[in-house]
């Protein structure tokens, strides 16, 4: 029986009855703000990688997986969007995926945290690849929720890309009705948001209550389903709009669409893809829709610290 | 900060660099055989489990993931299964979905070793659920190996549901050119064959090199991939006739025939998750497909011990 | 590099920023009461191994070091040890060393848990080796403490092995001030008290009250310190007395009585053993001297849980 | 229950059995040469630390208790120690322990690698305290074994600190009968030997046979034995000489010598402690004069690598 690998490991707890973890083969940066800690480092499996406050956020191999499902979606069911707003800044890789559309004229993107911003931009090139510096890029330091309540602006898509609704943490608030709403406000008619909603493999209630929150503020609501190695699970989107439905594209209008309006090449996302990620097993589609609740200010969903 | 969980925990290691650890909140059974450790414990997140030689085998929360995707699509892809081979009886539980087809009049198990029949029938009822008492199943003591190059039978379907292909291991010379050959021998000319076929999550290239293999053996080859909790990633199978393909089932025939041919309930496969299994995202196929090697005799394909 | 060994691992955390593992080759036994999970596994390390509640009680391979060091030094200080209270049944092995000293004459056990003592009695024969069957052994089923202080007898030594003082938990009331005097009462003038003492490898503050609470109730209080390897780490003993002190026994002394007084071979005990145990290095006794508080009823002692 | 500490950790095997995990604070630096991967990291437990290739080397908190136990019983046996050979610059911590000697007017410190001292001076400076730039010391960047072959100088004390006899690994070879032959020539007749010699709790049997080993090269051969909290263990030394024993050395001899020769506190060593270190438990004497065999340049000593 040999030994294992003595070594520096990223060790994650999903449960407290589950963790997994992860050699180190180099620390890259190890930085402790107000707010957090945050690594870089290189995994063997995954390369390069995000973690903030000893969680995995996004690796160098996987990352496309997740952005690619946030965004093509969404901006490729829209009929032309042009001005997009972007909640949470991350990594800029969501912004990447917004660019390729060739239609976009105006990303704005709000984050409350410069220093996540400058650690991205010092340390994350392979994730935004310069589009902090795209002309068409505009940065605003808020909190998303007072931004978006407060907006008079109109926008033809809402990406939101923040982190899970942590009991207490301070993006629990935007995963609730009242914010879907004043969400609502800033889209065009014929426009439509989308939001990561947590992941179907550890916390599917959550999942579901996001999706029926957003049903109550919308009338097409749709969710996708990816599996992302990193995170050792599925991970879930939902589309919602009062006109689109990203879920009614056809495989052959999203080979279509793809490659008339898009620049730059896909990994993830493709017709195939496409139909795979909105054709969820039937196990987790009759979980979902026997879960009731929804989130409130009042009452809001959250996921396990 | 506080503590994890002081408990007994089942480890497994994917890669040298990777290891996912699930608390056992009981042990039920712990047998040592001459071949094997064979432990049935119960965890918190996916309730009773099997263990052989530390690696979780399947759980009874989500074995039906695995094994309706391994016996439906190929069995309602078939115009009227009569005789059904299973190679390796594993826990009973691929002969009770088998079972569940109205037109199966014959069920042959070949297992090398009694000794895991015998725990099965002990510990693992939830799996089988008397399928091992049913009068159209004959189980027959044997090496799978052996059994195949001997057999004068013919059958509708081959499912194999053996172990992963390990180095040096009993399973590895059964993923070979030379062995697919043999099974087809015995499969009726519109009959069809189906093998699992390890992890795209853990090992992709041995999952295409046995999907190589199987194409240089049969005329159809499609492959259908899910994602197994208890797994913590992906898992595949390889379906393969000269006549049949289940990739090519549409969404509603699949509902129709699960209607007409089936008795019993299904709770992963249905019209919906048949289109999810055969839609491989984009960066999956393309590395399947620039994995140009077989595997024979010569040069078996395996996975890490 | 080599992937670890997938199986069974007794994980325990000794804060919440370290934990250790052992593999476990076989598990013989995992009962739940209602108290308690109480494991009987076999490790490679240490073999034979008592877990409860996911903490490991002592180990086949070195129980010895714990319980010879426990009873020996102050049975041995004694002049003429009859009568010996232990609270505390646990797995019978400190009987058995109470047992080896010719001029014993009844021990009086005291414990809480009948089911504790049958699951020894059936599972933890090499640590009892009979005692509990012997003619001199008397077991009281009763709350330690409500038999200490209700008790009218009078013992020549009271030895106290009792699981650690865990904040809520049901010992930590045993760890006071009020609790020692109550003992006192109970022991001979010239009899004697010992009491494990907890980690002063991860908890050494908690070692240092209760060396202190002990130094407020007896004339003579003396610790001493044994690594144990299946602690990972040092263990430590009070003894105390108005009139005699281990301490002061000489090297040869020691030597001397253990031939005269036992029967039975010791592994761990002897001469240099005992002048190694009480001659702690100095960063410890500097740390254990600059400790102040102690520990009473309004304001018990505790480790973590 | 509560989850564990997702975050980076140290996970190190003691054997493939078991290993143990301390979580890490902050990492100071990672950096890859072409020997071996160096990181000085911040524990919670233990503070700053010093790991190599995935192994702790010792940490700020108990660094101490090594370095003492490592110099001052051989040098204060000796009657005028003024040359001391130090094979291994490692951190710089055991020439500062040799430089609290006032006898001491030379230290010649022999190290192969440049970029271990030069990491060294960078992050350990609470490690080597300038010793480095002290004016008595002298390094020599050289094979140990070499130097020692082919020196012509003559030492007072020759301290050998290098890491395992790992199988195949650099210092396997200085385990060795012909190169402690070696030594002993360099050695003035009145000075004396100490090696670290491993884990008695990891690799008892090594120990010994290094024990062993010495003995058929010096007429006075001793071990002491000290506890590491950050080594989760016991840890050996050996003291050899024709003429003196640390061993021999009183409790009020160690005591007076330590006033009135040295320079600066100790922290671990002193009368109490050097009687504790060299009054080892029974059982592992035992164990250790049960081993027979002795290291040679045919036949060498390891420990698992």
């Amino acid at each position: 029986m040999s030994e294992g690998f003595s070594w520096s490991w990223q060790i994650e707890w999903q449960t407290p009855y589950e963790f997994h973890g992860h050699a180190i083969k180099r620390v890259i940066a190890d930085e402790v703000s107000q707010y957090q800690r945050s690594m870089v480092v290189e995994f063997y499996r995954f390369g390069k990688a995000l973690i903030i406050d000893g969680k995995i956020q996004s690796t160098v191999q996987d990352e496309f997986i997740y952005h690619e499902a946030l965004v093509h979606p969404l901006l490729l069911s829209l009929n032309n969007p042009k001005r997009i707003l972007i909640l949470g800044a991350g990594e800029g890789a969501t912004a990447r995926e917004v660019l390729k559309h060739k239609s976009v004229e105006e990303v704005v993107m709000v984050d409350i945290d410069k220093t996540v911003i400058d650690f991205a931009k010092r340390h994350l090139q392979e994730w935004h690849q310069g589009s902090f510096d795209d002309p068409k890029v505009k940065v605003v330091l808020q909190d998303a929720y007072d931004y978006v309540v407060n907006s008079r602006e109109k926008f033809d898509a809402v990406i939101m890309d923040l982190t899970d609704p942590i009991a207490g943490g301070p993006s629990q608030r935007l995963y609730t009705l009242e914010f879907f709403q004043a969400v609502k406000r800033i889209i065009n008619d014929d426009g439509g948001f989308v939001t990561q909603s947590t992941s179907p493999s550890f916390s599917l209630e959550t999942f579901a209550v996001i999706h029926n929150t957003l049903r109550s503020a919308f009338r097409n609501v749709s969710y996708g389903v990816v599996y992302v190695p990193a995170f050792d699970g599925l991970w879930g989107f939902n589309y919602a709009s009062d006109v689109i439905d990203p879920a009614k594209l056809s495989q052959e209008e999203v080979e279509d669409r793809i490659r008339s309006r898009l620049n730059g090449r896909l990994r993830f996302y493709d017709g195939a893809t496409h139909v795979n990620m909105f054709n969820v097993p039937k196990y987790l589609r009759e979980t979902i829709q026997a879960v009731k609740g929804i989130s409130t200010l009042a009452n809001p969903v959250s996921t396990p610290a």
